[in-house]
């Protein structure tokens, strides 16, 4: 199976979650609205699906997946269809529901992430919404990091025998985008990050291993792998970082 | 299989899409929180499995739903898990992915009709952010309810031989939770709302279809079936609503 990526060209946001798993699994895929619009990419090809009135089942926003004639959208549930087949996820249905669990709590931080910035609507800059953006980061730094990260921390240490992985005792989607959250993070909130990193050994721990596996190492390398910048969900603006 | 629901009592919130789910299946369920603490309910049930340290694997946030040994957080994920227990869901793979897409796009503007009168933080009071939220309450109807409106009205408009369902040609977990959405927006934003109705001649439908299936009229009728108020997602304040 061929896959077919479809999302923003320039910015890893939501697509990089479907794309740390086909990488770790060394699966073929097209990164489509990235070739060239000669080639088939390009905005045009990312708008086909979402614009087209013959797609009978037309997904609502990139990111999206086309694996041969199945459309499938929603980050998570991309990654829910996508774990058993690049073996990324615990065969049994228990693990599988966990997995899919933390993937949308992981999703919840990421939104929360995104809205800091864009406190009153995604149609405005962020210089339109600077004060409240201030305002929100406050709340986000103190509050809400800390909740979400103290429960995946938890997560890690009640997961004994697992060998440092979040599902199971194996890599699954979850760690990797465990991985990616975390780093988006780092990038975002850098000073408030590194004053709470004592408190997180096995999260970091976790990132560290996920970096170092062979096909993950050897795309952070390429360039394939995007950079966080300020048209993305994690964006560093110095004065959100308090 | 008994389920037992645990959800916060005193709102709908998310636990009314599980709600809907078991009251038209039928199915036999506790709604543990609503029970007096003397019969194992109240607050101190709902937190046991968030807090104690011997449950490997706690659910960040409610609701979440015990089935036997286990239980599954997140709304979406409940319904996924739900959905073909309760023959609420299409039986191929292709159908429930596009269910699940859907439930989970419904869960998006979910999130965002509760942000507009929390654009700040969740540990403020409204009162203490209604200035940002009547900002942000001009984008979510001008922009955003049209937006995703357009979009499930357009996903009906596709589902040729559906018979007015969302998924398939018979009622699933996501026409339900799309009943309980349009009533929630409905609540939160009358006058939007009815100023835009004529738009939505397929919605509306559904939402008829659904209020008279027998199961979900009794259900409506009792007093399982919370109100909407202003300690829920989806809150009346007339000057959001412009």
């Amino acid at each position: 199976m061929r896959y077919e990526l479809y999302y923003w060209d320039g910015i890893p946001g939501r697509g990089e979650f479907v794309r740390l798993a086909l990488e770790e699994a060394g699966a073929a895929y097209m990164d489509v609205a990235r070739l060239p619009q000669g080639r088939g990419g390009g905005v045009s090809a990312l708008m086909h699906f979402m614009r087209d009135a013959a797609v009978k089942r037309p997904p609502f926003a990139p990111p999206y997946l086309k694996a041969g004639n199945l459309i499938v959208g929603q980050t998570a549930n991309i990654l829910l269809f996508l774990g058993p087949r690049l073996r990324l996820v615990p065969k049994d249905e228990a693990r599988r529901l966990w997995a899919h669990q933390l993937q949308l709590t992981i999703a919840d931080l990421v939104d929360e992430a995104h809205d800091v910035h864009h406190p009153i609507g995604t149609s405005l800059y962020y210089e339109e919404q600077k004060r409240e953006a201030r305002r929100a980061a406050k709340h986000f730094t103190s509050e809400r990091i800390p909740k979400f990260l103290d429960y995946f921390e938890r997560v890690l240490e009640r997961n004994r025998g697992g060998r440092g992985h979040m599902v199971g005792n194996a890599i699954s989607y979850v760690d990797l985008s465990m991985f990616q959250l975390i780093a988006g993070l780092c990038y975002a909130f850098p000073r408030n990050m590194a004053r709470r990193a004592r408190r997180y050994p096995r999260l970091i721990a976790l990132c560290a291993m996920v970096a170092q596996r062979p096909n993950i190492a050897a795309y952070l390398q390429s360039e394939r792998r995007l950079e966080f910048n300020e048209d993305g969900i994690f964006r560093h603006y110095p004065e959100l970082d308090v």
